[in-house]
């Protein structure tokens, strides 16, 4: 991704001095800043405080921490392995990452198992953004096609995001924003909406910050406006993202992606969730009663970040002190409500005989 | 309702210096306050600024007004009416109170227009608090049906209300709330899920507070939790209120309101929407196409405010600086998706059939 003129990843290796080096997220959009994870407890850290989010790249940090848990001490296999794996239980990319690491240094000495991980996680970092950049490529031939059809071309194409599915989320790229990165390349005027997600507000602090460095023109609003949105006919299509599909095609992203689906569906405007085929897990056929829903901390509901009329980053309470609160990470997204499934491998209907042959 | 043990209304006269008192709401839920309203710019003030909001208090506030303007100068008659009816597009009662007050002063001599305005203006207040009452009453009704019909009554009967239809929404009682108060009183154990409703956040700000203040128990989500909650079987019924509602049942309140009904309906959960039957418009008949939605200002996406780790009250920013921002205050909910519509005169099937017999 461009950041200030210049190219970044979200994660990347320095062969200088063997660190690990992340877009720092928790920083943004109020400050751009690079933290260096040194040791096993830095990429916890990194996950669990959200430096890095979006289910590729966790995947792909776990790969890292790995390594960097193995450089210090070969023998911690099995315990850096339960450590990371219980950083965020939602993204099943976290559990993929870990296990195509763990096979990998299967037939692997002691004390060649650092490298062995450092050779994986770079060979998932690379393979993360080939992957986005081929979901961008698919899911843009759909939006073409919308943008094709459209009688009025006055306007710009209308695309209406939740979250980040950004670059941001993975190594580059990303998977819904790729789709908007793709379709503004090949020459489509296109205009996002972006749902501000509360309640951390990655699509307020991370993907309007990402849109506005790549020239993507976009608008902010707050979650509960998508709906009227797309009664008005202000919005021609939603992409999204997913922490974890089931082979079915039911689709667990985000807080909140299932009431967009609903408002898609109920205007008839195609619903794309724009994913890897490393997200989807194979093993589950119902995403309601089969996928764990993460709980996480009230206070991200109480407070919130943001930059005071002094410049400083400041947390604030919006409610009154002792207020009980409930803060389900993530939703699912029934299959019936899924437009199309855009993947690497191709763009598929959320239908389970389709989406099990892509089993490696 | 109850504030810290004591009765008080949203809005009230004071015999004893001829001043209108109000509760700030600005200020909830950290401080109390009393705000006091001497002449029409304090009116329109109260209402533009939110120190006072929800369609019904809107009402009393704006008869008020009327009563304070023809204190101020007898002669500023059709200047006062069309200052109070811009101050919000949306909120029906705002034009019923007024229009009301004006009918009232027909006949009225220019000497006895502010004592016939206050007049009328009290006349409204009483009313108000009895139709909420009425409100509750009947809708309480459905809701005792709703408990006793439940197998597992280990757990309490919990409700999703959006925004706040309570009494700070109307003179007392308030409307959505009023059905859980009466509920709560005919000894059915309650939980609501109070939807913080953003931009302006009165649910986590003033339900959470109203809700604490009178003992009903509660949890503050995101906006984006509730569909998550309905498909977990959490939420045995919705309880919103309306701003404005065609005859033909179309319901438009706070912005949001819409992707609720549409997970209540995928999910088989009543939505019932409580309203006095002033705030039924019965020239409008497709609410998606004839209602005007009002766009209030940017800040109120961009900038939220809370209280620090000081206890001051201090507004931080979310998103970059220069972001794009659409702020709709309201969405319309189709009849399609309303089970029923609770008035101080019965509960409705969202037909227009039955609701033009509601036309006095």
């Amino acid at each position: 991704m461009n950041v200030n003129g210049q190219h970044y990843q979200s994660i990347w290796f320095d062969e200088s001095d063997g660190s690990v080096n992340i877009i720092d997220q928790t920083c943004l959009p109020h400050r751009f800043e690079i933290a260096s994870l040194k040791n096993l407890q830095d990429a916890c850290h990194a996950i669990e405080a959200m430096q890095v989010r979006g289910a590729p790249l966790i995947g792909v940090t776990a790969a890292y921490g790995m390594y960097l848990a193995l450089r210090e001490d070969p023998n911690q296999l099995a315990v850096a392995l339960d450590r990371l794996a219980a950083t965020r239980p939602t993204a099943v990319n976290l559990q993929w990452a870990l296990s195509r690491v763990n096979a990998a240094l299967r037939n692997t000495v002691v004390a060649e198992r650092a490298a062995a991980a450092l050779q994986q996680a770079r060979a998932i970092e690379e393979e993360d953004s080939a992957i986005c950049e081929a979901i961008g490529e698919n899911g843009a031939v759909l939006l073409q096609e919308i943008w094709n059809a459209k009688a009025d071309l006055s306007n710009p194409l209308n695309v209406l995001t939740h979250c980040n599915a950004g670059a941001l989320a993975t190594v580059d790229w990303g998977t819904a924003l790729a789709v908007i990165y793709k379709t503004a390349a090949a020459g489509v005027p296109i205009h996002v909406w972006v749902d501000e997600t509360r309640p951390r507000n990655q699509g307020a602090s991370l993907t309007c910050w990402e849109l506005a460095q790549q020239g993507i023109e976009h608008t902010l609003i707050v979650d509960n406006a998508g709906g009227h949105l797309m009664q008005q006919g202000l919005v021609d299509c939603c992409v999204v993202g997913s922490d974890r599909t089931t082979v079915s095609g039911d689709v667990c992203n985000k807080i909140g992606t299932y009431l967009k689906a609903l408002a898609a569906h109920d205007n008839n405007i195609p619903f794309y969730v724009a994913l890897p085929v490393s997200s989807i897990d194979f093993t589950l056929s119902d995403g309601i009663a089969e996928i764990p829903i993460e709980e996480r901390d009230a206070r991200e509901v109480s407070h919130l970040e943001g930059i005071d009329e002094y410049g400083d980053v400041q947390q604030v309470r919006l409610c009154p002190e002792e207020v009980a609160i409930s803060n389900y990470g993530f939703d699912v997204t029934p299959a019936r409500l899924v437009s199309k499934i855009i993947t690497e491998k191709g763009v598929f209907a959320a239908e389970q005989s389709l989406l099990q042959k892509l089993r490696a």
